[in-house]
């Protein structure tokens, strides 16, 4: 997803400095006087995935700064955004009992759930640690904000999960919390390290947060249709766990009563056959185009968010990465 | 606990209001536009406790300031540090199994895991957010720096599960950091916040590390010794979980081989039968005097770390909690 083409290479060559910093800071922050802390943090690296987020803030804060130039705090910003997104996912994956996550064993799996609430304690606590290394409060503030929504949206999906009533308009509100939010707040702080006026801030948050619901969506499908191989981790979780997304909801609401009735005895039961009962009925609906043409309304919306940046490769970058969102297959 | 009787009336009176105060920002700040979410924060309110940690970081403010007054800011930060603990508990809960808390069931056993992993992270991303609401960062860059070093904690004393050779001095690295840098850094705090000098916050900072040591060896001594109806949580879950703390430690090391290795098998092989037979060992030895020296020993400490500050009600009152910290049954 983050290979950029020929097109981008400046940027390219850029960004894999910058990221590279990332996570030598990732690395530098999370050094304990303790061997068994640090044993356990080293099975962080491979979690390691996209870095989308530290993308959002560096290319938002390319493209919004007069200079052209990132200053120290987009650097910092984006270690502590990796750090935030990284602590959720060892916390989902004890939620969601996920066994393979980019190819390698989850924490949970390979020392236990315990282990894996405290790693992931770690991480929320060194993010904010290394936040209030910066010198205001701001960033603070909004990517505390943030994570507020985001332990919201986790809960509302909790609290809903084994509801086969659930409606799409709170289907759009859980992953506006668990996900957009963040992607947001990274775009938001990048334009504001740059020094740019509310509304361009306003537009950067906008543009992460219509990514962030378009590439859960994308999530959600590849989590019902994709192959584990390429995604890099069990797949099906959703239905184990209960959890209706955007193809099933669409496919409920528009089935026949007795067809819905169908679906919801097989979600009543979940296991590996009536997974794939599940698939085979899907992909004989409209449910999952229809998912996939909300994603990329989404991913439109987006692009025109930032339609009112200057021209500039960092801009290019952000179309690109948003096209990439709904054409990934991991 | 914090009964401050007739000589502390003053300071007892003012203290209840503060700590209403201290109560209302707490709620206030947990406030979500979702039903779910407020439903599942209303059980904290039977974890409410001794509100030690809010207690902490009040005399502290009060004992060092000029004025003898307290401003905002020591409130805001108390409950920032209340939340922050109640995250503690949330998640060790979790940890431990804990069916019973403060006379009430736990969130995990309530409302499952998942839920109280979540839940957990909601209040330290509330912490912070809260934290994030003062002028400067220097409150928020030492609440993280003592975040960390619980996590640590937490994070060792996990790794030393079912370790029968754990030695005291991994068992006192165990405590400082899970117990007595939370402690240590509220006191901190309040003194900073009513302006005191280097010297006078590393007292305070000293007084209320010690003190969170000998309170957590006093725990620990409970769960071995207490009566679960009187201490108002499940106890016995530090041998059911394989945590070795101070009376057990100094047991296994003063035990003739045999009697060692008797004890040995019984730790192995968890169960209330083998727990009785493991408290008549300890009762029959001098461990747990032992084990309440060492706390007598830190509270004396701990009062003569602030010998240094002036005479004030406030200042009595630091010494009365110390002295209660030992004395208490729950």
């Amino acid at each position: 997803m983050i290979t950029l083409g020929q097109k981008h290479e400046a940027v390219a060559r850029l960004l894999a400095v910058e990221l590279a910093e990332v996570e030598s800071r990732f690395a530098a922050e999370l050094v304990s006087d303790l061997a068994c802390v640090n044993d356990l943090a080293r099975h962080l690296e491979q979690y390691r995935g996209k870095m989308l987020r530290p993308m959002l803030v560096m290319l938002s804060g390319l493209a919004t700064s007069p200079s052209g130039e990132l200053v120290d705090e987009h650097r910092t910003l984006s270690t502590v955004v990796e750090m935030v997104h990284m602590a959720t996912l060892v916390h989902d994956d004890v939620l969601d009992d996920q066994d393979v996550r980019r190819r390698a064993t989850t924490i949970n799996r390979l020392r236990g759930n315990e282990a894996a609430v405290m790693l992931g304690d770690y991480l929320i606590s060194h993010s904010y640690h290394l936040s209030a290394s910066i010198g205001s409060q701001t960033a603070s503030r909004l990517i505390a904000d943030a994570t507020n929504t985001v332990c919201e949206g986790e809960l509302l999906q909790l609290h809903n999960r084994n509801n086969w009533s659930l409606d799409e308009q709170t289907y759009f509100d859980i992953i506006r919390r668990k996900t957009a939010a963040l992607c947001g707040v990274a775009c938001r702080l990048g334009a504001l390290y740059s020094g740019a006026d509310k509304p361009t801030c306003d537009a950067m948050t906008q543009y992460g947060e219509l990514l962030g619901n378009a590439f859960q969506i994308v999530d959600d499908v590849l989590d019902l249709t994709g192959d584990a191989a390429v995604v890099g981790k069990s797949l099906g979780k959703d239905l184990e766990k209960g959890k209706l997304t955007l193809p099933l909801i669409h496919r409920l609401e528009t089935a026949h009563p007795e067809q819905r009735q169908e679906l919801i005895d097989l979600l009543r039961t979940p296991g590996p056959e009536q997974s794939e009962r599940i698939g085979r009925i899907l992909a004989e609906s409209d449910s999952l185009p229809y998912a996939r043409r909300r994603a990329e309304h989404l991913i439109d919306q987006a692009k025109r968010a930032i339609s009112i940046l200057p021209d500039s490769p960092a801009h290019d970058t952000l179309i690109t990465i948003a096209d990439a969102v709904i054409t990934r297959e991991f």
